[in-house]
């Protein structure tokens, strides 16, 4: 921060207070980033702030009481989230330059070891309990698309989960074709796409997996599998993003599925299940070691159904894959 | 829209686009409501678009193209909402102007006999979910506070509603003393303090209770209750919520608890679970017939306990209090 002479962050996203604070609001805050940073909060959130975080903690009262205190530091610069809603912005404009820089965004960007401890055990619990769930077994007995998604819930709250990382996927049959589905009140149709992650202290895991069932699904499932492998194959320190979402979007070109494949190869993720940067057609972002990335490439047939196969990547010297969850459900 | 010479209005917050369109973006979108109205989306998304709504659907290319769009319909004066974050703000300012008018926000404000309708909906399932699931029967049982509320979440499910309106919280013994508590993973203590809500097709629903099972806790049951009775019976269109939110404020007073009522007294919900106006200090908003507002006064004891009572209410000529769930539970 000192390099570019700002002299205050203005913190309001709520991960990026819980990163740099450990704490985490349940209603409007705003963290402060100068010489001595302070947290200004709700009344009914003072405690959990002070209990959570060693930074000082006071109530925020009002927005002209926030200008005073600029007025005071006489700041001259000051550093803001793009996230910053506009009336906030409004409200806090002054003889004050003020500079969307994503300071945070980008530090969160390379994970530290113990976040990726984290996330490994985010990954494990998601996936121990996708074990637990015992699909088939459920099948036969008939359940719905949201009865799954929410047994699955339970387990990776048993599994010592938060809560899930967001609204599980269950997509079955003609369901699946939407990229982000809802879950429908039906029983289960084929073929089956889930999407699914939990939080564990803080941390999302993301995996999706596609359960097929006729010569036409696995036909696609193989493709989608293909484009997923030589992603992940091209993944090292020093690649841009968007090259190696043209690597996942070459192989499905090649079979004859480029208008299928209707969204980005994946994104990074860590206390939010999206966070910059992206593994988009745009994104020229550069990887580097211990960045934390999906690799989730789909193909999408418009009146029938999709395929979608995710994992999370580690990026070392090479990707690796966190967990080890087989393509194949048996 | 037309009396203050807008041009046009853009809406990316999710809500105010389904309020208007009937689509609910799944991802970033943007709905331009001008002459003839357009709904920008991700390719992912377009093919829900235009099944939900019935306004023209084009893909989100990018804001190159959207301030080109505005040039070509000489636009001198955009609507923009309050929640815009800044880096979309910058990225579409031009020769044009753009102020925060929140036109949607308020025609939300005051609601449809539909959308009362649903909501009465939404409260029926909720109360009848809390009524099957026997939490004396759980507690006897051993089961832990995040165990409760997911089965409350599995009950409403069952009984039609799409998901939870906002995270459950089951708050017991001293977590009691957060009003935002997050479930723990420990038994239930008591006293047991829980809020919950669902929401069916699309509309929210928000109670609380809490069950209280010693005199010192009953103590601040009965001011709790004394000040949610009072403040609804206060409530009628034409008076101000900030004064209905003193009503509440000045019973829990009277028996010294001023310190420990640290939220405002209610808020609106609707499509959102907390909407504009709120029932606070500073909100000078009048009632008016069809509005929906939450009354919840609550006393938080610190190193103790808290006691928060929360209804629903439909503003008719006086307070209706949505549902009929008792405040004492059996």
């Amino acid at each position: 921060m000192n390099n570019e002479d700002f002299n205050a962050m203005i913190l309001v996203q709520v991960n990026n207070i819980k990163y740099l604070s450990n704490y985490s609001p349940t209603s409007f805050a705003i963290c402060i980033i100068k010489e001595d940073p302070i947290i200004l909060t709700s009344a009914m959130d003072k405690e959990l702030a002070n209990i959570s975080s060693s930074i000082q903690v006071e109530e925020f009262k009002s927005y002209s009481d926030l200008i005073k205190l600029f007025k005071k530091e006489r700041f001259k610069k000051i550093a803001i989230e793009s996230s910053l809603p506009v009336d906030v912005y409004k409200k806090i404009e002054g003889k004050w330059d003020l500079e969307i820089k994503e300071l945070v965004e980008t530090e969160r960007m390379v994970k530290s070891s113990e976040e990726i401890s984290k996330m490994y055990e985010s990954v494990a619990i998601s996936h121990n309990s996708f074990k637990q769930l015992n699909i088939y077994e459920k099948q036969e007995k008939n359940v719905s698309e949201w009865e799954l998604a929410y047994e699955l819930g339970y387990l990776m709250r048993k599994n010592r989960a938060t809560s899930e990382a967001f609204e599980t996927i269950v997509a079955s049959g003609s369901n699946s074709r939407f990229p982000h589905a809802r879950c429908e009140n039906k029983k289960l149709e084929t073929p089956i796409l889930m999407d699914w992650g939990c939080k564990f202290d803080g941390y999302c895991s993301d995996t999706s997996r596609t359960i097929v069932y006729n010569e036409k699904q696995e036909e696609i499932f193989d493709i989608v599998l293909e484009a997923h492998d030589k992603a992940i194959d091209y993944i090292k320190p020093g690649v841009k993003l968007c090259e190696i979402d043209k690597i996942a979007r070459s192989i499905i070109n090649e079979y004859g599925y480029a208008d299928n494949f209707i969204h980005s190869s994946g994104h990074s993720l860590g206390l939010d299940i999206h966070e910059k940067p992206n593994v988009s057609k745009k994104d020229e972002t550069i990887l580097e070691k211990n960045m934390v990335i999906t690799i989730e490439p789909g193909i999408y047939l418009e009146d029938e159904f999709g395929v979608r196969i995710e994992d999370m990547i580690l990026v070392e010297n090479k990707a690796k894959i966190m967990g080890n969850l087989p393509y194949k459900i048996s």
